[in-house]
């Protein structure tokens, strides 16, 4: 199994921490970045760190851009070098391309362009960070489909010493509970007997109204 | 059951994200910006805009912050209008303080001055980001604990036409199949029967070396 | 016959050039800066000159854009500006956008995102100068495609009193003479025994490379 | 025939066209501008690519700048620099100047000081392009004097089938046809018994106000 | 007995003060700026100059930090800055931090994150100096405590040739005469028999409304 | 007793501390800076506060500047500002000024065009915060003559219990103990039969040399 | 008899004092400046005072500008304002147009352009200093022609005492003698008589270089 | 006989014209300024050229400043630093200053600190200027004293064919004929016989009121 290659381009809080992560994960990971203080800084948690302007489309054919399998361009603030890199990748060949958009608008050109993949992820994390906020019970909040979402809940205490089977959520909300998480272990396939303890966080599937119902109860609102 | 009270201070792409989507559930945000362009903009997605200077104690308490349930300063690169801002939140009582950070070392400067929870989101987003890239087949990746974590992957084609049963991932790979998502429907509580079918998108938990494993089989690399 | 309603969207030298242009010959022309001062000169010379930001959706929706026939969209220098415009424009409804570019990479954009036609005006015109300047004879040099051109050259000192079928520069240069301008006046549809007089200008067309030997022979260089 | 010298002073897009132009016609061409960026971009499309500041008079005629045939001073947004470098070139005894102006006062300046020739190419192309907007069936049009212009036209579908004894134009609309474009071909001397086919492009000269009409008529307004 | 060593960080008028005079009194201080003209300004009054960015923490470990006994921070205008390297120095160990603030919620910041002391010295030097400007025979105010302090007077006319018996400021304004300067000298243990002449000081300690009292006398008020 | 009238101009945080100390004090103040912003933040500490340029010599004299008795002049960072408001001052009839410099060139200006008194706030900050960091012990140091200075120290351990005639420090280090802070109170007039007690800390007076030996013995260095 | 009317452009020192001196010999000046301050400073010095953009031929044709007598564009330091407004002024009638230049180039523009009179004052004023600083009893230095000067000297005490005749400066240097400055009176016709006295200041005349040999004896060099 | 050393400071366009003016008359000049282009231009027109801030007493003093006959400080927009190098170089013990002032309030300050001579050359050049615009006959006008004056008319019409004695300017006008310059010579010591021809110019000397009757007389206004 041949690992792959990876162009990370703009490193920004959000490029930087692609490419550190795919490179920690064993894969090829060329890092490109306009400023040379920001290549410094990552130059030993990448493959490969090149200073250079990723709007200078012979510059990155002679990088041998082509070879790369994926793309990612993470070009923050500067939407015209987002959109012109985008542009010279699609014609170089690059066969995958994952493009950062800053706005509805800006997602349309990149798909038109020709852009595999289009992210906004200061947009959807703040949806993620919202949804965990709304209840000091519920640690997290995962959009599966627009129907269906994952949610992370701190078991209220009217459960403790109950089972699944006694606790019966899925009729009461629809939902399943599929993992539980006690200090020191996390159960991935509970079955109908296992006991709820003080402490326990369970990570639960439903649709999202659901799920919404179950917030509200378990927050006490 | 009454809706909570929320302020968010700062709204760029990620600040407005989070207010708009609290708004949308129901909840009742007030958002706070310097920029007057800015206020305008989300005016008619939040329940109160205002423009005015976060690091104004003076103007923060004529508000009635104190009031609010929970408050998150999500101010983007203005490291000393965020830690200032949050220090006058924290005096003024403020129940909640959720704080965006840009850096580690931030982070801590944020944690030790009083922020309840601090987020570094685009470095989350990034982890997130690249653990959905290195497999075509892999559609999303989510942490859950430092060892255990959900994938949601294509279905290969070698499953297709088989069970739950047939495939058992669990003594294969360690992992769980927690639900089935076909072209139009989600099955939240699969059995050993349910048959994968071509097209099907699987949302697997397991500890996150076994996924790893499973990863690598399905992408052929 | 009715005239068409046009729309100009930024008002550099070239914008304009094009809105006052279309304007004197008839047409309704709608011209929109962002900047209050070039509004202000250009108002008594279009229909309506507007001050807005171009890439505001909804302001331009307000006006009515999807009603405008043609939309010339010059903006100059700001690429992101240029593409996002062009954008707004396509998705509105209106029927034929035209839009500047500022390299081949631009205008590529502004294909994929939908421009009926792209204009690189400081191009062609550097290269229609570039012609023009090559003998002091020559006075004006138009390609009419790849292959054949126009030029329009001084009479040289030796065709003075001769008539067109003694120059005979149709077989002598593959070329047709097919317009005399002299100083009062000007024969669009000269004769064989038109005679060339001292300081008559001619306009030929013919194959490029045959029009380039007679600017050669008549530079004398 | 030795091939001329030619200096282009200012490469912005418009004086950049017009030196790789020269240099690819076969003529010596000098690229001179201020920006070392611009000149490395430009150095193997001209003969040679020199950085400095044009109005050092010093420097310039340290280049042998009067040994030039022709200058073109193509300096683009600042005006102080376009007149101090056309006067230095003057007085240096260059034998041809051919100036780039802003505006109509510029362009006195320039004259009044000594420029050969002075052109204002965003407004020219200004002009050609509005006319070229009005008929989707006018191709191009081109001003050879106040009184005539040449035009560029798609045949329109009722000139199907007719030759140009048949259509008349010359009495119906006092223009003559000088050139039939088909798909692969250019008919330079078009006679009386050539049938216009479908998809062909007619090139007419004719006086400003005739041609207008035409136009009218071939839009259909 | 070993001299200290003292970093400090931040040489505008203040911390160039600071060093200087541990310098001057044999301490070994190493002065840290990010300006280099600073550096080279200060370097031969210091022990050590090195001009660095404060918040780069693995610079500042590379100096040894941590064998530092005592760090003073006084970055001026610059909050985050001055926040930053407080954190890296009190987790790099360096035992005893001495900080800069701007303001009163700057100084609660810098205590929170660990500063052992704060100071404010434009706002302490302020009410030094309006003291001190309040009768022209009061040369100088020090507040020994929210309740005492020290001032020194010139001592009036009225006083001159009678001694500290005589006076019995004790008794009259609760106040103890603790030195006397004379032209040329100083007593720093005068007894009830030693005369005041004219132009002697007199350096007063007592509670301060009973200072305030005598202030108002002697300046005649 | 009237009190005085006082005018400081320049509001940074040293002249803010200047014009508020004053004015708690009950002296009239006139407070003057150039930003608007700095004028409304103040108006309630002082008794006038005027946002206008302190240069502009119209417009200090229409504030009846010749009836203060006193000007500040605490113009921060503007050279020129400060030496041209204090000879407006000078001429315009004031009793008294002080000024502030940035540096002994600018000091021996100031005293040139007739500054009364000027002042280099943080250098003498500086010097005093030097001392004061020498020793754990020492809390703080005020120079009162070039040779004689005051100290309050901490009362080391073996002094506990001891009064002031067997401590016998005038003997042992040519200095008196002037006053004695025990946690609640202030002795302001001990005698030699006093007792230090844990935690008293002592405010010593004494030439400057005398005082270092005795800071480096009680520091223990 | 009338006075003329002037208007003055530019109102930097050296506009403000021409436009001033004019106004306080008697005459109508309309000063002109694009920055509103510099309008307020003057508007009780001049006849009018106006604040527009003078490169806006359509706002200084509004003000009547062809019935002034004399126009004196004093722009300082944008050369290409200096020469369009000069250009507008002479087209639009102005009978005199005197003009600032900042080097010889710019004057040779605005002689081309049109200006009656260009005049480089800083230069002109600099050799006049230079001049008046050669010897200390040198007072004043004004050229007349390029061979003839005028000098202002301190008699020498060698003179004193001495009348006319017996110094005969004429045969000893080539020079006149043509006033007589005293402490309180000046002689405009001295004769061969009158006496110099101490503290006499003389006017004289001479060739360039006779007056060189006078400053170098009275100098002593 | 030696020459004199001078320095100037500050190479702006009247600084240039001293420097230079007094180098062709054969003395020794220093030129000083902070721009290393302006250095560079100057260097072959004065005996040394050297690039530095002349605030800096250091290198002012390392130059061996004080061995300077004379210092000319023509430092021209910056007044901090024309009055900061004023001090140093009073203090460095150069024997006379000439120091160029933007307004009155700076040259009373430059006087204080001990400038030996404050010029404003741009006023004294506008005065200058303004008289000699007031007629155009009026060539020259140079005020001597503020009673006497100078000036240089074109002599009228009806004075052309009369002698000196006829004219009798003396009792009519009260000023006295002075030089007399015809096209080809200047007759510095006219007397009553000498003819006044046409073209001739003439030099008169006078108490100003009485020029100022002369000079409407020739203007005719």
């Amino acid at each position: 199994m041949a690992s792959k290659q990876y162009v990370v381009i703009g490193l920004g809080r959000f490029g930087r921490s692609v490419a550190e992560t795919l490179f920690t994960m064993g894969h090829d990971v060329l890092a490109i970045d306009s400023d040379e203080d920001v290549i410094q800084n990552i130059s030993d948690k990448v493959t490969h760190a090149v200073q250079m302007d990723a709007t200078d489309e012979y510059a990155l054919r002679t990088l041998g851009i082509r070879n790369f399998d994926v793309a990612v361009v993470t070009i923050g603030s500067n939407v015209q070098a987002s959109i012109m890199t985008t542009l010279i990748l699609r014609e170089s060949g690059v066969k995958y391309i994952v493009a950062k958009a800053q706005s509805e608008m800006h997602a349309k050109v990149l798909t038109k362009i020709g852009a595999d993949k289009v992210i906004l992820p200061e947009k959807d994390m703040g949806v993620r960070v919202a949804h965990n906020l709304v209840s000091s019970n519920l640690l997290d909040f995962i959009e599966l489909s627009p129907d269906y979402s994952l949610i992370e809940i701190q078991a209220p205490p009217e459960w403790y010493g109950k089972n699944i089977l006694e606790l019966d959520v899925r009729s009461k909300y629809g939902i399943n509970i599929m993992a539980i998480k006690s200090h020191d272990d996390i159960n991935i396939s509970p079955n109908a007997k296992d006991m709820i303890k003080e402490g326990d966080v369970l990570l639960c599937i439903g649709n999202t109204d659901d799920l919404a119902r179950l917030e509200h109860m378990i927050s006490g609102d």
